[in-house]
């Protein structure tokens, strides 16, 4: 079932002949190994000379691989819990080298541990070799010259270095750790990035519109992930979805929710073609869930009175905008009710008020606290992000601001729109009205209640007292759409009359609406997009930045 | 991006004309439809006929469809938290018609609330007439009465019940609340069950070797899954199950891990073509992830340090077992150690110590306990389980047992296997090594450490003081596999030297080996399947029993 089966993979990858191109490509390889052996064997001729006379000569190189040959007794300390506190204490530190600068006899170097970096320094003098330092940093490590020249460490190659922390007189305001310094006793590489890198850390941190340094555009950052996800902001973002993810899952089963799990795979038989991705399944095929739903209802129906799902979400939509993607994270929930839809629509914006409120202060883990504890900070994670990315700090209301659709369309209308009582509200009308409603309440998330029926689909109940109205609901968070949802019609008779009012082949949704012939109890719910929350919340631009590894129609790489 | 934009999809499904079948079909229903009016006619007659000397004609019959038309202040009880202390409370109650017996002037019926019920008394009297007699069980409801009779509640059917909690001097052995019963006011009905159901509760309930009473078989209960969820023992069963993901997720957030969302629709790149499901992406193809472990690595290498993901997981093998599903849920974990994978090893065998404590023992919700908060009791629903399902508790031992694969072999050959050094584990062999080490140890968790290197997958990396071995584990339950995982080589040139040496065509895995290029830093990981560990944790003989709608190559519904 796990990996162990991944095995069989590798076997048919080299099923094809080479072609000639490839031997092309093998024998230009085989020559650049060549090559590359030679300089090793120069550059390892002008080590041995220089030995001789180098002092610190067991004091920095090249580990071999770990391998998990030894279990030293020697402690790798974290950077984010140095301060003036370990002032004078020897320490070892494993982190990547950042940047380095050699002025005369010492360099200057930054080592960096996800967002926390620490100023080392290294002087040529008492146990410090003139070679020792050229090790460290013999050019600024410019990717732009030559892989020939090329002997010192590269920058993102991870080191271990030890030496003796120092507190400072002046804060050192380029690193995280700004009271102490560690003045450099050892530096080893551990594992040795490649001298050219496709991105630099420093430029993708910049905001970007950086005018005079060099920024990195979306599509580099996506090409080339790894390094991305170096940086400070990348690492904040998806700290941030982490907490969001927690305080859904948090909220709800503070709630007395389940979590279920839904297939992703489903047969054809409950939905329509449109916008499905197509499945070949053995000798058949199948289509991927475009949401949760008819499972969410079925474990309703089953009696499990509140679930939520957390789990991928497909939609073979050509939508190329800031905003879609062909696969992302649906946090989904569905409760039954007592008596009305908005003992729902409560739970879910208290929810929305709790994750909100959760991201805003620091968020402790309060299960077991241990030594190894980690301490989630999202404030500053949130803060470091809107250093790159500025923006203002979310707002909300407690309890959740609720405005009807009538009430939202009225105040459309106040600011010029034109638009039917019971027309959808387009994208530019969504955002204005987002920003009429934080004119007027000073809130960034509100929820929109009492859709028209004509625009929701046919498993929508309808107002009990204005057809022309339905029990269902939206969501925003700076003016943009980030959950659907309403009261679904729980009995088997009324939900085929809504289907075939709406043209549906009741035979083609036969299994959906027998979910029901049991005894269902009213229920209601909604399907949120992670990313969607978390992009949202930021105020960033494009949702590429909260999906780790995104998919849309025009990529589906890394 | 959430469910708005399900409503593309009833549009399209009615795009074919009605075939001949399907008219005829239309007519039978037609027909159907019109004897169904004039029965319902006929009720009513009877009934209006019978009205005028009904005492209590007001406090029986059917709602109205609930369609949040008002918001009452009625309080409904839940059953669960009803006992001697409740006694001579007026209540509302709102369960399901679990079954109903009548004595003459009597009927007593129980309310059932997912797993928990209470027994109910109606007697004719005082306030309650014949006909509200009749109408709560005119008949045993049995499903094999016909229809055309049938006119009072049926099994299943969500009723509000409301009456007079009295204490009792006998236990009520038949139902979870032993102490008290309710005598019966008044009783609505909210949402009619159909009156054949497929299954009844009480069979699904049974033991499946109770040789007198009828008991139901699994692809019954999966064709019916919504009557087979309301079963205290598949109630149970998913409650477990969540408590497996919630405490998998907490364990590890303590140690400071993140959780990441991986694409599970991946391009052909880095991944062969056996056992992989293909899908149809736009006007190209794509495949479905068959793991998550190269975007696990992906963000090591990115430094997060420590990820784990849950998500769906696909495998193409056309395997009918007990324990292969093709969409099954996986929990993965991957961190970067310090010097050893050990470090690695010591995090899961603790991680899984955890799990086992926290179903063992009855589980609190800690954050922010309040009035709504559910406290969850694994211990109670494993009892529940055990019950239709009997088993050994689930036997561990604190820190995990940790064997070499060598010992393992060396535990067979005594035991009469003969096996190479380097052979993998059987299915047999791994059960009866499962066998004699509970026998030698009381243990049905271990973990079987330095698997030969030959049965591993190249990216694992190689013992280094012997070749042989590998830095690779499982681990185990009840004798069945359910972690593999290992260390990875984290070194590009290795990497390379060990992908040929399994006669693997290196550009096909180009961006796979270049995800190291940037330094990497050692790590190892592994990948359980959830519906593994819940359906090995109770002994439950078959994976169908713990994923909530399986998928295998056979069935693909509900």
């Amino acid at each position: 079932m796990s990996e162990a089966q991944n095995q069989t993979i590798p076997s048919t990858l080299d099923e094809k002949q080479p072609s000639k191109k490839a031997l092309k490509k093998e024998q230009k390889k085989a020559e650049k190994a060549v090559k590359k052996e030679q300089r090793q064997a120069q550059i390892q001729a002008q080590q041995v000379a220089a030995e001789k006379d180098d002092c610190s000569r067991d004091k920095y190189g090249v580990f071999p691989m770990i391998q998990s040959t030894e279990k030293p007794d020697r402690v790798l300390h974290q950077i984010k819990r140095l301060g003036a506190e370990q002032a004078e204490q020897n320490v070892w530190i494993r982190g990547r080298l950042h940047t380095s600068r050699t002025v005369g006899k010492q360099c200057f170097f930054i080592i960096r541990q996800q967002q926390f970096t620490l100023q080392a320094l290294l002087f040529v003098g008492d146990g410090v070799s003139k070679q020792m330092l050229k090790f460290v940093a013999k050019f600024d490590n410019d990717y732009t010259y030559d892989v020939l020249f090329y002997c010192s460490i590269t920058k993102e190659s991870i080191i271990d270095v030890a030496g003796v922390l120092k507190k400072v007189d002046v804060k050192i305001e380029s690193c995280s750790q700004q009271d102490v310094e560690l003045h450099v006793e050892q530096v080893w590489v551990v594992s040795a990035a490649s001298p050219r890198l496709p991105l630099l850390i420093e430029d993708a941190m910049r905001p970007a519109d950086d005018e005079e340094l060099a920024t990195v555009n979306l599509d580099t950052r996506l090409d080339n992930r790894i390094l991305d996800l170096r940086t400070a902001t990348t690492q904040s973002i998806y700290r941030i979805e982490a907490g969001v993810c927690q305080l859904f899952r948090e909220t709800l089963n503070n709630e007395g929710f389940v979590e279920i799990h839904t297939p992703k795979i489903i047969s054809a038989a409950s939905e329509g073609g449109a916008n499905v991705f197509e499945v070949t399944y053995f000798k058949g095929s199948a289509y991927l869930a475009q949401s949760p739903q008819l499972y969410k209802q079925m474990a309703i129906a089953g009696d499990f009175d509140k679930v939520y799902t957390v789990g991928a979400v497909f939609r073979a939509e050509d939508s190329n905008t800031h905003r879609h993607l062909t696969e992302f994270v649906g946090l989904d929930l569905e409760m039954a009710f007592q008596y009305h839809y908005h003992e729902v629509i409560k739970v879910i914006g208290d929810m929305f008020v709790n994750i909100f409120k959760g991201l805003q202060t620091s968020k402790y883990c309060n299960v077991s606290i241990t030594a190894s504890t980690v301490v989630f900070r999202y404030a500053d994670d949130v803060a470091t992000v809107f250093k790159q990315y500025p923006n203002e700090p979310f707002k909300f209301l407690e309890p959740s601001l609720i405005l009807t659709f009538k009430e939202g369309v009225e105040m459309l209308r106040e600011n010029g729109v034109e638009m039917e009582d019971d027309e959808d509200l387009s994208t530019p009308n969504e955002k204005l009205l987002g920003r009429l409603v934080k004119a007027k309440y000073d809130t960034d998330f509100y929820i929109l209640d009492k859709f028209p029926l004509a625009v929701r689909p046919f498993y929508t109940m309808p107002d009990p007292h204005n057809s022309k109205w339905s029990n269902s609901y939206d969501m925003f968070m700076r003016g943009e759409e980030i959950l659907s949802g309403a009261q679904r019609v729980h009995d088997p008779d009324f939900l085929t009359e809504r289907a075939k009012h709406h043209g549906i082949d009741i035979e083609k949704i036969k299994s959906y609406i027998d979910a029901f012939r049991f005894g269902a109890p009213p229920h209601a719910g909604g399907g949120i997009g992670l990313e969607r929350v978390t992009m949202l919340y930021l105020g960033l631009g494009n949702v590429r930045l909260t999906s780790m590894f995104p998919r849309d129609p025009k990529r589906l790489t890394p």
